[in-house]
């Protein structure tokens, strides 16, 4: 076990320094770890971010950092952790502290629990914030400043790894860090992340006025489909990583849409205020 | 026909001191024009209106105030202007420009005008921009700065008036003014501002978690909510008064939830991927 965590002695690789990678860097440096690397197959990424400081150095060899690093935290895309691991599972020192930022934790936590050394302790997470920008150019501390972070315990972590983990992690700016089980993770994460982007794509796809429609709109539909400038390749990945939830948690808005509509067909004043009062009950309550 | 238009001799009246009506006051003050003057039931909205110098002179009885204005803004409940115009239609005095702020446009238009005398020009608008809180107290400049305007001329409008009520909501702060037909407003209304509203409302009230979930949401989850928090009398008269063009988005947009729904439960990356980047090249458009 590991004894007199100091946050000045470690070395930290990230795996991946795009944007959420170099966020991550970038929230890090705060705390003043010993070493912050990077691996990427990105030559420039990694200069870049060598020569903004970002980052001590990069490598697109994993296995030099990994032999001597303290923590490693993953921000591949989701379908890309699980290789990751099984090719570099022998470099990983005792004690080290491996992370990640996956949206969905299906099918992955066994999977890379049985491929790893003992005395290697993976604390899966998932950072409540990002942009819909790709590369480390768009990356910032201040993307998590105030976010949430869900931690996703599995029966194989310690509790000085999770209690490490959350330390840095609100010592990078998240404000609420919580801890729930992976399944229940994934349901949460299909309503209030992957059914909102959904839809907002849904939204600024149904558009058939044939107007320039930015000159019609408030605050709302700017909002609404703020986020559908999406990342394609890593939300399809998302969603049909996790589609039994999704589905779920589409046909439970469906059924709320459905209502809206009977109501307003049936001129049902009341019933609207009704759904419109519960609404606002609940906004007022988040 | 109005000649040597003078801001600085106009007289103007609010109709309604609420959110809306405040914040056209505030706003016009920025113009200095000779008087605002307000118009309302709720004798303390026009006290403390008066005391904050907001208006120049608050009014429960319209007759004095119509009678020596040069223009009225009706900032009423939609189910209320042509109940006004039909009560008040006899003081407003010759070349009286009117305008609105009415969600919507459908039945309005033609009914007004039937009753208004020849000299009188009601001049249809919509402000894009709101919040959802009721009162003078929330009323602010704000609200209206860098925001679209609507209006809807109709064929009784002078080209003057028209002129005048853009001069003026361009100097409140709203940077586009485009005009387009009452009943294209409508159509174009039901998609950009009910539809949201709609939709923002289905969202939260399809939250069947039983978690506290504030703690798992990040801006996504934040942004497609915050129009939940909504004014239920209002907005139930405005998705019924815009029933047609309303069911109509509401079916649109039903299909391409479904069509994202069909992707997910056929594991079809392509399809979805598709979607993703028609919704970016949409929202990057925009």
């Amino acid at each position: 076990m590991r004894e007199n965590f100091d946050i000045h002695e470690f070395n930290i690789t990230i795996i991946g320094l795009g944007l959420l990678g170099g966020s991550y860097a970038k929230s890090l440096k705060k705390l003043s770890p010993k070493n912050i690397w990077a691996v990427d197959i990105d030559e420039k990424a990694l200069k870049d971010g060598e020569e903004l400081g970002v980052i001590n150095k990069g490598y697109r060899d994993p296995k030099e950092p990994l032999l001597n690093s303290d923590m490693v935290i993953i921000c591949l895309y989701p379908n890309l952790v699980k290789k990751f691991i099984k090719d570099n599972k022998d470099y990983f020192r005792p004690n080290t502290i491996i992370t990640d930022a996956t949206g969905i934790k299906n099918g992955l936590i066994d999977d890379i629990n049985s491929m790893l050394p003992e005395d290697v302790d993976f604390v899966f997470g998932h950072p409540m914030a990002g942009r819909e920008k790709k590369g480390l150019e768009y990356s910032s501390a201040e993307v998590f400043e105030g976010a949430n972070y869900i931690l996703t315990p599995n029966s194989r972590n310690k509790e000085t790894s999770l209690l490490i983990v959350e330390l840095i992690v609100r010592g990078m700016g998240f404000r609420n860090v919580v801890r729930v089980d992976p399944q229940k993770h994934d349901e949460i994460i299909s309503f209030t992340s992957q059914l909102p982007h959904a839809i907002a794509v849904a939204l600024i796809n149904s558009d058939n006025l044939n107007v320039n429609t930015g000159k019609f709109i408030g605050d709302s539909y700017r909002e609404l489909t703020r986020i559908a400038n999406i990342n394609a390749e890593l939300w399809s990945e998302l969603f049909i990583g996790n589609k039994d939830n999704l589905i779920s948690k589409i046909e439970v808005f469906e059924e709320k849409m459905k209502l809206i509509k009977q109501a307003i067909i049936d001129d049902d004043k009341e019933a609207l205020e009704r759904e419109f009062k519960e609404s606002s009950r609940r906004r007022t309550q988040l």
